[in-house]
């Protein structure tokens, strides 16, 4: 069980317990579905000793079944009840790792509980070396989601893309992939013609022109797990600068993925790809990291950056995603998601990757 | 200007200094949009001096302009240029509000940095003073942002909703609404027959039937504010037991809307709803608080509950949304945006609230 794993290595690591609100790391943990818990505390305690217990509002005592917990209504002080579950554990002070992603009013006042005794650190520097190792079903889980992504760029190819508007365009991307899937993992980004140079690009009112190359950046997500892929696409024929540039990306991107192996530093990844597009003399303008580490959150362990030192393994999952962007020009990017499966990387996503021509 | 008052506010409360992460605050006092920091520390520093500065990573260059910041990059420490700007402002200890939804990591950080020498307090026990009473403009944002629920209201009466799935016309509702606005507030609620017992169901697969109540609960975005509005509507003739519980909703809506005044408590109204559901014997159905503020957040201050001392003042903004909910029958809430204007309570949602059979 992985919460059973969880209280291993945090022991190991010299931790005393672990406060943990909703989130992936929840979800992970206990496959508890609390998404929405808002302004109201709802926090796991877990010990090194093993004990567990969530505090949860009463609202939940549908969703929290077969699961201790303690439960608080409207006009009771929840932080009162936190500390009982924290003096029946021994947890009153010491090492605590706490959610990166609770709101801090709840940590202020846990702090106050504990009369200041406690210690706290960030869970994820613990939580990481289980989440980035997936099993076989996460896996699984994650090529459902690719499959849709591939299935969409399939569909979309087809429809009518000259002149409509790059919201538009989000949007029919959107519902496509909800259709298909439990729905989006971010929120499609769609960059035409020289909005493209910017890789944070937020869809707006421009048209899409003859001429374009246009970047779409979207992810699915199936049973909690994400998917994220991106194409650039050109409508008409680009100019050759352009063209260019979408072969060099193609090739950074192909040389990353045949670097992926077990036992190789993430950052060598990253390296052979900024090779290829410095070595064409577009380095400056590859401004992001290669990747990100996939799987319950669309963006985790392993980064794959120029410091990144991890060594990759057997079920890490992870973007590989090299970009060219020139301002006033136009930008490039192609995204894949890649597995180590039997030491070597895996194409999750296999949608076309040769410029296509529209 | 807000961040002035705020400033002056947070002096006459004793506090040496706050830290605002991104978020509604962050507009409010700034007008900076910064919506998707992720997690990348990026903090506004504010001391009781009037001294401030943001700290953003150097990606929000193009966005934060003519505004004293300073800026880190991927794989500098940005801790460490917040310390430096906490010395600037002789802030190396002392008593700061955080930022309530500020990350959890982000503020153990801030600790380390501090030698512990800080005290954290929420950001909201003060900032709510200023964004609980609103100007004009904002008041008139909120209008446009009711039209819109309004008007989407009208025009979903025109679908043909019968064998619909709750999903499908959740989905409806929300292209409706960003089709007029600048988006929802907050994803749609659909909840039908049976599933209406439950206040806080997600929309699912079950198809809309005859003899159904249907609670409709959504609201839009007009920039940066939100509506929030909840019609129940009848599929066909419903039973009577559930024409009776929906005339004791509306009855109490119209009571706690009549008790809205300058001068009043909020728990006087929240008082007004209940009298009236527990006069008609369904008490102990009406599971939840009357209604909350409402205003760049979609929860806000000033809450409607029975513990509820904020006297109404002209300019608050918040929902009238009393329900009944009776498990295995089904439900009904009745929701509308009211303001405090010229020392009288008045809707800004105006769509019908007689009962409508389709």
């Amino acid at each position: 069980m992985r919460l059973d794993r969880f209280v291993s290595l945090m022991k190991e690591r010299g931790f005393d317990g672990a406060l943990i609100s909703p989130g992936t790391n929840l979800y992970y943990l206990t496959g508890l579905h609390i998404h929405e818990a808002g302004e109201r505390p709802t926090v796991l305690v877990v010990s090194s000793d093993g004990n567990y217990r969530l505090l949860a509002p009463s609202l939940y005592e549908n969703v929290v079944r077969n699961f201790p917990a303690t439960f608080w209504r409207d006009g009771e002080n929840p932080y009162e009840k936190l500390a009982w579950i924290l003096a029946e554990f021994k947890l009153s002070s010491g090492k605590l790792l706490v959610e990166d992603t609770m709101r801090a009013d709840w940590l202020i006042n846990i702090f106050r509980v504990g009369n200041r005794g406690f210690e706290f650190y960030p869970l994820s520097s613990v939580i990481r070396e289980l989440r980035m190792r997936k099993d076989e079903k996460e896996i699984d889980y994650m090529k459902h989601a690719a499959k849709v992504v591939d299935r969409v760029f399939e569909e979309l190819l087809s429809w009518d893309l000259l002149g409509m508007r790059e919201s538009e365009l989000a949007l029919k991307i959107e519902l496509a992939v909800r259709e298909l899937s439990d729905g989006i993992s971010f929120e499609p980004i769609v960059a035409s013609g020289e909005n493209a140079a910017n890789p944070h690009h937020a869809p707006g009112n421009r048209h899409l022109r003859k001429g374009d190359l246009v970047i779409l950046d979207y992810g699915a997500k199936w049973k909690g797990y994400c998917s994220d892929i991106t194409r650039t696409i050109a409508l008409g024929k680009p100019n050759e600068r352009l063209v260019e540039i979408y072969e060099t990306v193609k090739e950074a991107q192909e040389k990353a993925y045949r670097t992926v192996r077990e036992g190789v530093k993430a950052k060598d990844v990253d390296a052979a790809a900024r090779g290829v597009i410095s070595a064409a003399g577009y380095g400056k303008y590859f401004t992001h990291r290669t990747g990100h580490g996939l799987g319950l959150d669309v963006h985790e362990e392993p980064y794959i950056g120029p410091d990144s030192e991890v060594i990759l393994e057997n079920g890490m999952t992870f973007t590989i995603e090299p970009g060219i962007y020139v301002p006033g020009l136009g930008g490039v990017r192609i995204e894949d998601d890649v597995a180590v499966i039997d030491g070597r990387g895996k194409r999750l996503t296999r949608a076309e990757r040769e410029l296509i021509t529209l």
